[in-house]
């Protein structure tokens, strides 16, 4: 029979990745229980409508969707947010607000496979809803920059990218947009670091056929300081720079206004957005965003529940560990053996005492192995050196006769015999 | 807009929920390492193909299959083991045996939901592959018992139920059934107890129609102990009752014997099981097998790899979790904010204060919030207490004049003026 292959785009994890992501989710998790978030998840599939009818046309594109034996459309997630809203929706008058909840989602998109980007990945998202305070905004902003220090990332390595949609909003209506033109502009926005100059512009000339608009716009496009901002701004739009400007004095007042940065071509690919809103890249510009996020005011009243502010990001794993790996951040993880149990010359009675043994060292939570082959001293001491077990323990005659075991130190090479019980009673004490 | 619904089958994990799952994650994981296992993962979904060549029917009946843009048939994981195999039979050359693996798996069938039956679930999966010791097998066993033990579970509460399908085929062809009359017998086995017995007895009659090979299989259904089974077995079949005998015995000699006891009716539903065999239930059988596994020697071969020995089990969380919920099992989970700061009388210079703190609090692992609400002092203590916070730091005058604060321990009513610095530098002595 022929092998099944893996589908591409999906990654198996061995031992050794699993480790990785296990490293990188405990960061995660433990991150977001220091800045107050609480863990929550979601069903890994949902109602397809859930997905088409608020996270626009990219999501979309990109469904997992099946229909199953009852007829019913359903779409495995490829975000964690409708679902987030449509839980927070269930319950939202029995929720203290503010509501700062976190979760690690496995998601899949229909994409291409390249680098940085999987048909399968994993998201640590935080989202805080029920606060339309820029504290609120910060706090999002601060605990995805208190994950990327707490790993040792620094703002040389790091930026986080933010701006406002809503005073963009206000600042394209000024120079002539019209309201149902919003959507398009920010998609071009969104689009444009990742396309060829040429392919841009031509994109451009396409949605925006009016030359003095689309000046306009690459005007815009063009402002690079707040102060620049605060300068071209209309009286009527400077109200709207106001958080922005409010966010930045937090995050310096956090300590980690050194990773941010205004940059008004943010208006992140989701349509549901409403205010602030941020990206993570490296300082080099050489991967994809790291993660990114920002306000959605609109999005639980838009399905169905009232209306209630949010804000929250999301943080993919993949291009998070392209980026640990070439920071040479990923430590290495040690064999998890404690203790090899070996039988000097099996017999029946050193075997039970072997298994006797093995159930004590792992009753009090030490890893404990012994070999499944029944096999010579020096195979079985071979074993524990292959799987680097730290320390061997040794059943033998003594161990019979007197209740003394000989417990043998892989690294070092030294070994000490002594009494069983003294071991089982404080086994910490001689394997530190 | 109407608010769309969960998929009926699925859960949503809510904080309170979450926490339930995480400690029962976190029980399989530390048990699973203190066993000598490591951990895995593979995606959510494979080629359909995968799942549809051999793991049996019932399983091909149950999955949640789709097909992408690319037109490639895939199904969402039902269980771990195909997989498993697939990714084992890729790095066989380079993976030292015994290879020892858990993994904590989404997995979703499309069943109707029903009492410990979704239609997404977790399951613990536990394997050793490269040993046909019944050391291994053991070993598996063992390890699942461990957990059900760790959390408190007695040989009073839970039953492991063993036989060996080896056996089985030898004892049914000694009484006249044909090779292929196996599988056929295997499936009525493993419905007996889930059926009503006037349908199992209907059902019987139609798939072994010979009333005498049927009188013979009701005589092997009701041999209840090794002794019996060693009485009743010609000697022929002796030979094949030798490893459950040994299984039985290692299982006595690690401390577990009590939790385990011979079933012949235990046969497993999935087609690839080849050995022994065993299923985990509550001892009053109100509910379904907590857990089950065995021996699946040709699964890897079958699948295009090399001939590799194979025994392993898994572990849903469905059931689990309503066992432990009768046995009032699950710890009540506490909140997790150590510390609420708080501004006295706020403004921009004791709002700056506050910021630093909360961040040098939560650099050092401490979980700080603070109200975003720009309340007075009376409401964010209100606040604290509201979200269960242990302590409250005010940021009043005396902080900005002295750098001293005041340290509520909102359990005990009492507080403490005492240094910033102080408290700075050691937290963990004014927060314990």
């Amino acid at each position: 029979m022929a092998k099944v292959p893996p589908v591409k785009g999906t990654r198996d994890f061995y031992p050794e990745q699993m480790n990785v992501r296990n490293w990188i989710f405990d960061g995660w998790r433990s991150v977001s229980r220091r800045n107050g978030f609480v863990e929550y998840d979601s069903p890994i599939f949902e109602y397809l409508q859930l997905y088409t009818q608020k996270s626009g046309e990219e999501i979309a594109g990109q469904l997992f969707s099946l229909t199953d034996r009852g007829g019913r459309d359903l779409a495995i997630r490829p975000e964690t947010t409708p679902a987030l809203a449509r839980m927070v929706n269930q319950k939202i008058n029995s929720l203290a607000r503010p509501i700062k909840w976190f979760s690690i989602s496995r998601l899949c998109r229909a994409e291409r496979p390249q680098k940085g980007r999987l048909r399968e990945f994993f998201q640590w998202n935080i989202d805080i809803i029920g606060s339309d305070s820029e504290y609120a905004d910060a706090d999002c902003i601060y605990t995805a920059v208190d994950y990327l220090r707490s790993v040792g990332l620094t703002s040389g390595d790091i930026v986080v990218k933010i701006s406002s949609r809503s005073m963009l909003a206000e600042l394209l209506k000024s120079q002539g947009f019209a309201e149902d033109q919003l959507a398009t502009v920010y998609t071009l926005l969104d689009k444009r670091p990742k396309l060829p100059e040429d392919t841009f512009t031509a994109l451009a000339e396409e949605q925006i056929p009016d030359t003095q608009l689309r000046e306009k716009l690459m005007q815009i496009a063009g402002i690079a300081t707040i102060d620049e901002l605060m300068a071209f701004a209309p009286d009527s739009v400077r109200d709207s720079v106001e958080p922005l400007e409010r966010v930045f004095s937090l995050l310096d007042n956090m300590g980690v206004g050194e990773y941010c940065t205004f940059d008004i071509n943010i208006v992140r690919g989701l349509a549901y957005y409403t205010g602030i809103v941020f990206e993570i890249f490296d300082r080099n510009a050489q991967l994809r965003a790291v993660g990114g996020g920002g306000r959605y005011d609109n999005l639980l009243a838009g399905m169905g529940g009232q209306q209630v502010a949010a804000t929250g990001f999301g943080m993919g794993d993949v291009v998070l560990e392209i980026l640990l790996q070439e920071k040479n951040i990923i430590p290495q993880i040690q064999s998890g053996i404690d203790v090899f149990v070996i039988e000097a010359a099996p017999n029946s009675e050193s075997e039970a005492k072997l298994l006797q043994i093995v159930n004590a060292l792992r009753s009090k939570g030490i890893t404990a192995v012994f070999d499944y082959r029944r096999v010579g001293l020096g195979k079985q001491l071979k074993q524990a050196s292959t799987l680097k077990a730290r320390f061997a323990l040794i059943v033998g005659e003594e161990t019979l006769e007197q209740e003394r075991i000989t417990l043998k130190n892989m690294n070092q090479g030294s070994q000490i015999e002594i009494p069983l019980t003294d071991f089982l009673t404080q086994p910490e004490r001689y394997l530190s």
